[in-house]
């Protein structure tokens, strides 16, 4: 798994930062890409990356502000036309599928493969085999909601070596033991599953939050996530107007972090009043309240390290 | 005048070209730049020229295709957002309200303007004491306009010497002469406007066009052009796609402008398909047909240079 941020303003594109959006590869894990928000010219940031749309399976818009869903038609279209044509699901709150179909309608925009638009975000609104989804509404000047993206616990892995020296034989015996089963070897000798396999690992958990005011549903999303993004469009000394337009400031990005317990927080979201120059400040300000917490640019790139159980900067 | 690129290719951004935008840069003329189409990251690509949003007083659309359209809800929030409060007309054809007006609200998008859409596209759209606007339908597969920009002669100038030579006094009577009126002066002497001013010099005209397959209509909007703006989406070997897509090839863009009479031909909207190594060959087919000819690029402009009436590459 890897995050790969690829718009990280706020409100309007600049030239360092473009307006939102974020991968979240699973290409490992699903062969898929999962897309959070999708603000205008995010099918531009993609050129610039190995991402190949018709791998984008899903969809999550946090809310309808135009810097966070004005690239989607064009992404969809694109996908199109480089010869996409497995299904996308669209997860956003309501109004994205009027957005979406009437866009696509007017400007005579036909895809050449389906779009199932969701629109009711309470609770659980996902769940295979490997992953599950939850959402929470935050607190925005319209509804904003945040995902909270699980990983089930991997499969049991299977001590090859100790199987064979207690003679199991190569076949369906072995498939038994690693789903979990014991079994009776022709020799009438049992083997125990706990004694040739090691328990499967704790699946990561992520959490992406919308534009929000400091709140608890977003510590309640992140409780105990391996990686939380959260916004950080002001700073302490425009506090004030992170309040009026609900929107956080990087300090309290960094308090919810700290009172949801999750490892790493990533900012993003951030205003183009922030210089270059006055971002070790904040670091230093945001790192005070919690220690593992990065400010992301556009095509930073994050990777989930499985067996340190950690998420490290490319 | 400039005409500056914002966006020269079809259908899809790529790494060079982005989706259709062409600036018209009537700043010394009236203080404003009229922008025709507007495709995804229109107001990326101007972040790095330095045209004002808030200068932008009309916006033509072509046609409602997502390459030309898509850009527009952006650009007309950032220019709000940047501190633009002055009315934007926008002209295009029928659905272009729709799109704005749903798009806009969906998003919750606050304009600290009035825009005022005309979708009906016939005729003579525009006229005011400087500048005259006439469309006509072109050849698509669905319905794209061309536009006919014509400047209206210029004041004529007053040959300050020569009035004061025959003994004008300074104020008001210089005023009339100017304007075509012959005056007679205290001692009884009557001097003639034709004595003392030089005629007004022709306008520019320039047409600007949509996606289009070769036709008629296209000729007629051009005729006599200074400049004809034509889009180039395929070449001589492929020619049948361009008939079957509603498109031109290169030598048919140039083949309209010989049979239009216009003066400069600026080929934009071109395929992703060509490569810069193809560009100096269908340079070479398209001066065959029209010698004064160029392929524009994204950031490319031209100035009208009024004294010589031809155009000229910045
Ligand atoms: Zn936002
Ligand atoms: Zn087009």
């Amino acid at each position: 798994m890897q995050l790969l941020f690829l718009g990280t303003g706020a409100g309007m594109p600049s030239k360092q930062r473009n307006t939102s959006a974020l991968a979240l590869k699973l290409l490992e894990e699903r062969g898929a890409v999962w897309l959070f928000d999708c603000g205008e010219a995010t099918q531009h940031q993609i050129l610039h990356t190995t991402l190949k749309p018709r791998k984008i399976e899903k969809i999550f818009i946090t809310h309808l502000h135009g810097d966070h869903i004005y690239g989607l038609p064009g992404l969809l279209g694109s996908r199109s036309f480089q010869g996409g044509d497995e299904p996308v699901e669209i997860y956003g709150p309501p109004g994205i599928k009027e957005f979406v179909e009437s866009v696509l309608r007017i400007s005579r925009t036909h895809l050449n493969y389906t779009i199932r638009i969701i629109e009711d975000l309470e609770g659980n609104i996902f769940e295979d085999e490997s992953m599950k989804v939850t959402t929470a509404k935050l607190d925005h000047v319209i509804p904003s909601y945040g995902f909270r993206i699980e990983q089930k616990p991997l499969p049991p892995r299977l001590l090859i070596d100790q199987a064979k020296e207690k003679g199991v034989p190569k076949g369906p015996l072995l498939a038994k033991l690693k789903s979990g089963e014991d079994v009776t070897l022709d020799d009438g000798s049992i083997i125990k599953s706990v004694d040739v396999t090691e328990p499967g690992q704790k699946g990561f958990i992520v959490t992406i939050l919308g534009d929000t005011r400091f709140c608890q549903a977003a510590i309640e999303l992140g409780r105990n996530a391996d990686v939380l993004v959260h916004e950080g469009t002001f700073d302490a000394t425009t506090e004030k107007l992170a309040g009026e337009y609900g929107h956080s400031t990087i300090k309290e990005a960094a308090e919810t972090a700290k009172q949801a317990d999750a490892a790493t927080l990533l900012v993003n979201h951030m205003s183009s009043r922030f210089l270059p120059e006055d971002e070790k400040q904040l670091v230093k300000e945001m790192r005070n309240v919690h220690e593992q917490s990065f400010i992301a640019h556009d095509f930073d790139e994050f990777e989930w390290k499985i067996h340190e159980r950690r998420l490290k900067k490319l």
